[in-house]
């Protein structure tokens, strides 16, 4: 079904206000009267709709309104709430990181800089524009009910005590970890609603960032003997921790 | 430690020749004589050389011959070998399916056709090429001891019989599949060494598509509530399958 989010401002108790965009949309799709439709409150509320029908309408009007039908419950958003931590990377890698993690289900996404970043974050604002914008598209797409916030966290060890205290349960991916795997770490932790992940540039953390997430509590977790992208590993623990926890 | 591939002809029993390419690999590398470098035969067997490092040699000699100081099994191959098959998409979707694949451990990728493709195959050598050098740079990256090969298998119907009787276990990933999830589907088989995953065109499978798949025995699983798009899909199927056979 076509699905697309609005700001509840737009919502009433029996319509829900259409933006000259959702109107282009909607007719782009050539959309029937007929036709159902799901406008999302961006807060795991879906509203199930209709374009409204009355009489001697004019196609502006046709499409200004959408009737509520019913409303239910975002099907879609996992049980285990995700805040990813990606450590800045050339544009690219970090576009693809947060389109694929939001179709994963993250929750929220936060940059960060460690020694060996060798991308900068400068402009921020456009770039977190760019990336807000990638992130509601995957959202879209993939049929979420929330639109995950990107942001800008700073430093290393600022995450670090966020991760460590605001979300707990951390792990943090190093690849030099020889001996506890995502999976040991995981299967460790009996019951979590909530969950950090944090994942380096693409020179890796050095030895004094790990000590520094040990010291915090975090736990430092291995993916394997293959060593993945930077844009990869994200991905990758990101599908391992849905599927653990029975979101996948 | 850096680390390429060579073909089985340029090792001999104490010393491997070096391509060229390889040549200018090094020294771009800065290499030193002291230096050791890991060869990989693509069979599973790592070759840590150093430079041949003779007297009164010129910088040509310098770096033609590596000397062997041992040679062990590739640590990093998956216990499981899982066949990737993906339907034709997109240039830099098929790009991108084909590198993270190769990553998370690969043994070999099959390009198939199926109803829904958009994406044409034709250019065919030159499209399988380029996807070989992908497979070949990221397999060199991620440290793999094979370089997994990329195919053209042509029809979907003729794909369904080589992963039914080639590869057995075979799990075909549909978005629409609402009871059985991949998590069930793996648990539900005691061990495996072999697996085929299935991954279909952006529009996805058709119906009957999925009944042809369901007679000849394959699997077929969700990967969650949340749609992924068709380059994300084999990623995720990837990563949990390494998860779920302890190869992560």
């Amino acid at each position: 079904m076509i699905r697309f989010f609005t700001s509840p401002e737009n919502i009433r108790e029996t319509s829900i206000e259409l933006t000259s965009e959702d109107r282009l949309h909607l007719r782009s799709l050539r959309i029937r009267p007929s036709e159902e439709f799901i406008v999302c409150d961006g807060a795991g509320t879906d509203y199930v709709c209709k374009l409204k029908n009355g009489k001697n309408e004019n196609k502006a009007d046709f499409a200004s309104t959408a009737v509520i039908l019913r409303q239910e419950k975002t099907q879609s958003e996992p049980t285990t709430h995700c805040t990813l931590y990606i450590a800045y990377a050339k544009g690219d890698r970090l576009e693809y990181a947060v389109q694929k993690s939001v179709e994963l289900g993250v929750t929220g996404i936060i940059l960060f800089k460690s020694k060996r970043c060798i991308a900068t974050f400068d402009n921020t604002n456009r770039k977190l524009e760019r990336l807000q914008k990638i992130a509601h598209e995957a959202a879209k797409q993939s049929g979420r009910g929330i639109v995950p916030i990107v942001k800008n966290g700073g430093e290393y060890e600022e995450i670090l005590n966020t991760a460590a205290i605001r979300d707990g349960f951390s792990i943090l991916l190093y690849e030099d970890e020889k001996h506890l795997h995502i999976k040991q770490v995981l299967e460790a932790k009996p019951t979590f609603s909530q969950v950090a992940i944090i994942s380096g540039p693409e020179g890796g953390f050095e030895l004094d960032e790990i000590m520094q997430a040990r010291e915090k509590g975090i736990h430092i977790a291995s993916l394997g003997a293959r060593i993945l992208r930077s844009e990869t590993a994200p991905v990758v623990a990101l599908s391992v921790l849905m599927f653990h926890t029975d979101n996948l």
